[in-house]
């Protein structure tokens, strides 16, 4: 019996250490799976939930859907944190749901193609590609609502991708303009199947309402060595051509360019200044 | 006894299921405390321990010392995960030990001054500041050895500071160079008591060496609506007049402008890009 006490209480200090321990660390989310019926496979994200800010316990924030999440997740969640924290801005906390791939060439392209970053096509490159209209299913048929039952989500929601995931950010734009309210694309890869997004926009943009809606999108125009890429002249025609035409859809168009950065690092600060520029207040000192 | 066994199973099931409840949730450090003798008072701190790299078991990782610590420790956090793992970068995998702040004119400020922005003075105004030295013995003598019995760390080390902070940054690189390996002082505020740092610099510089020391300084020039500064011209007169002399003393300097930041803004970017330009590695492709 006293063995058994002794155990007992051994057992008992260590759950009680235990709460004492959990209050010194710092979470920032959760990790969840789901399986997806529409893309037939398990798919992990995570989540962020912001502690509600002072006279707020009612409110419901807006959900960031974070694409390539995991790479990004820590640095945007710290992105929210700050801006919804600052004076100069308007940024309100912001529930962020990191959505990790599997298979990113897949979901995030809007054609099944061969074409390389220059444009050209060789004999023996498969084609591959073509997902992003399952993806998008998935993300707003059965991730959303898995998100709503999780956490008390407001209606206003964003949606935040660069290279692929920047592509298929203005693909969802395009194609169903109502399913998110912010629309930020990094360096999007606007050279896939030899440009297709440019020019479907083109011909499909007259028809388009996006009024209430806002697009950032940003290019980091720092050649990489030893790489040839069209992106550089698709990023200008983007710019003359398609965003004036956007613009006359109502849609809140901010553009910018990235001289120091390359692909590889534009990310973090195109999101982070994405945030500041649409979120902009003026600033009373 | 039989009861004893049942509570003894439910309290076992109690410690098996917090394991698992553990690994759904997103980590990223633990608080502290401790209190500083030189202070005289509690301060609070957070740790950030990357995992280890494969190959990497023996190996200890550098310490990034992140002043106004609660503020910037999730971006920064991310930054080190996004950089130690891309190819173009040198960046190692860090410990990020954040400083949180209880008095930041009085720790970061190195005299004591009514001076305002402007550097024009009033009679009512009560000089305040001065305590750089303290927190700097406090940094290195308490701090350090403090999470240096927490976490294996390496002999490298780095101290980042944004504003007040980054004046601290400066003025640790100028008094006690030996004490970290990499600077970076993000939008330093120089026009701290009619701009003595600038004066110090000039006068001590010549006795000093950096040898193998790099600094990464930066300023916003965005001008804040409303705010008489004359921090713009002082960060031309880093540039032209101090600058050459630390490299002189074979300081790496790396010296950059945003001009689409303010003060309040610029922190983020600044780190981002200060560890990006530091730790460039030749890009093979």
């Amino acid at each position: 019996m006293k063995s058994l006490h002794i155990l007992l209480l051994i057992i008992m200090g260590g759950i009680i250490s235990i709460p004492a321990s959990g209050q010194d660390s710092i979470h920032i989310g959760t990790r969840h799976t789901m399986f997806s019926q529409i893309l037939n496979e398990e798919r992990a994200y995570w989540i962020y939930q912001p502690e509600k800010q002072a006279g707020e316990a009612d409110k419901n924030y807006p959900v960031l859907y974070l694409l390539d999440g995991d790479v990004f997740f820590h640095s945007v969640v710290g992105f929210t944190r700050f801006f919804s924290s600052s004076r100069a801005s308007a940024f309100p906390p912001c529930i962020v749901v990191a959505v990790l791939n599997t298979d990113r060439t897949r979901d995030f392209t809007p054609s099944c193609s061969a074409a390389h970053r220059d444009g050209t096509v060789h004999s023996e490159d498969k084609p591959q590609g073509g997902g992003a209209e399952k993806f998008y299913r998935f993300l707003t048929e059965e991730l959303r609502p898995e998100i709503r039952k999780r956490v008390s989500t407001g209606s206003q929601s964003l949606l935040v991708g660069h290279s692929y995931a920047g592509l298929f950010t203005l693909q969802v734009l395009l194609d169903h303009p109502e399913a998110f309210d912010t629309f930020m694309a990094i360096d999007p890869s606007l050279w896939w199947d030899q440009g297709i997004y440019l020019k479907q926009a083109k011909q499909e943009m007259h028809k388009k309402d996006f009024a209430g809606k806002q697009l950032y999108v940003a290019f980091a125009t720092q050649q990489r060595p030893n790489v040839k890429l069209n992106q550089f002249s698709l990023a200008d025609s983007l710019k003359a051509k398609i965003i004036p035409d956007m613009e006359k859809q109502h849609l809140h168009v901010i553009y910018k360019k990235f001289p120091e950065e390359m692909h590889g690092t534009v990310a973090l600060p195109g999101i982070f200044d994405g945030i500041k520029s649409l979120f902009r207040r003026q600033l009373r000192q």
